[in-house]
């Protein structure tokens, strides 16, 4: 079943106009009496269309549906900007693998430069990645894409768990930070992830990192590429935390 | 560093053509007295650049290298054809994080049609996708792409451990099984890992794998595209055993 997020607006009115409505129109070729799943405010419910005019989709709530498909941590990326359209792909698997928020981050070593007249349409297009891939892993929330920031004006004080993935901890075989840090979460933890971009990270930022109070962790003995980092973490956390013996 | 693989023929010659050598002369502009990393028949070598003539480098062998990069298993990854280009990621990904060959794998729902002439270039790629990603991730060895095969004419006697990824065990939260099985993991196992197309598996290709002794797996409450599942196997795998507390 399709799930689409929509807004508290489009909510309460009971009306689905702009993009939803021309998915479920257009795309999907709706008809009264079929039924879909809608994401507000955190919240997952069933809902059946009542009636189709012109653009609009009219529907009524059938019941709230249990979602519990979060992880009980909130794991903020901040990517180190990397080259070409690597950020999309992290965007959208990191999405379908429970990232909580994206944080493209400028680095030394990042060599994207920031047009600001090209920005706001980057975001615009990051976020609706996101969305996507949100309603295709049927997320309780959509992750959002945060502006993109200078590393060292981010304010990482909000934290509970930092931890900095760092190609020189993997390669002097230092494996056991990582899972230390993995297996003490609290259920409600957030957490920051750094990932560099694809040069890595300068040794002076990892030293500002340090001082913020950041870990290194070094993901096993392979060396990972910038846009595996994330999948690598995320998938450890669900396998930690949400899979059973 | 740099690392290559390389072919028994180049390594007893200790001469570089083809493209190895225009990497090293036209790429990263090598010189005599550089050196780089070598990979041939499974070991890691340090080389160094002794001569470079017209097209070709010849070289010697400094030292042999600790290669342990590899995981302790073979992991096979029987990947339903997914659509458009999502196999290179696959491959490229999977490679990163420790894949040890893929099996491109035509199933019920796979939207892919087979023609036969462009078959061997299309292979051709997605070996170079895993040559070059083992070079970049300092794999030992490079994972072959094998021949694309239909689920049902797969001989799946040879695996010593057979995981069918299953969105319908996700969805009833039956998420003991992949756990177990990771757990229960004997140094060499060989694992055979089935990942259904976008439409996913249907039940009768399900039935036909138990029946080869295949355990179904779900890999927790979100649900996963076809692209993505083979990150989060293979993430786990390793955060189980190249990890430590």
């Amino acid at each position: 079943m399709q799930k689409y997020f929509i807004s508290d607006l489009e909510f309460s009115s009971k009306i689905l106009t702009n993009e939803v409505a021309f998915q479920i129109i257009n795309v999907l070729r709706g008809k009264v009496k079929e039924q879909f799943l809608i994401g507000v405010s955190g919240k997952t419910y069933l809902a059946e269309i009542t009636g189709i005019k012109n653009k609009e989709v009219e529907f009524e709530i059938i019941s709230e549906k249990d979602g519990n498909f979060e992880l009980p941590f909130f794991v903020s990326l901040f990517q180190g900007y990397p080259k070409a359209d690597k950020l999309e792909n992290i965007i959208k698997y990191g999405t379908q693998l429970g990232v909580y928020d994206f944080h493209p981050t400028l680095m030394k070593r990042s060599i994207f430069k920031l047009v600001e007249n090209k920005k706001n349409n980057k975001l615009a297009r990051f976020n609706k990645i996101a969305k996507e891939a949100a309603e295709q892993s049927f997320r309780d929330i959509v992750p959002e894409v945060m502006d993109i920031k200078d590393l060292k004006k981010i304010d990482f004080s909000m934290y509970d768990v930092k931890l900095v993935c760092y190609e020189e901890t993997a390669k002097a075989k230092q494996f056991t930070a990582f899972k230390q840090e993995v297996k003490k979460l609290k259920k409600g933890s957030k957490i920051a992830v750094v990932v560099g971009p694809e040069g890595g990270i300068e040794e002076e930022e990892i030293i500002h990192l340090e001082k913020q109070g950041f870990i290194k962790v070094g993901l096993g003995p392979r060396i990972l590429r910038t846009e595996t980092v994330v999948f690598y973490v995320m998938s450890a956390i669900s396998y930690e935390w949400e899979l059973e013996e």
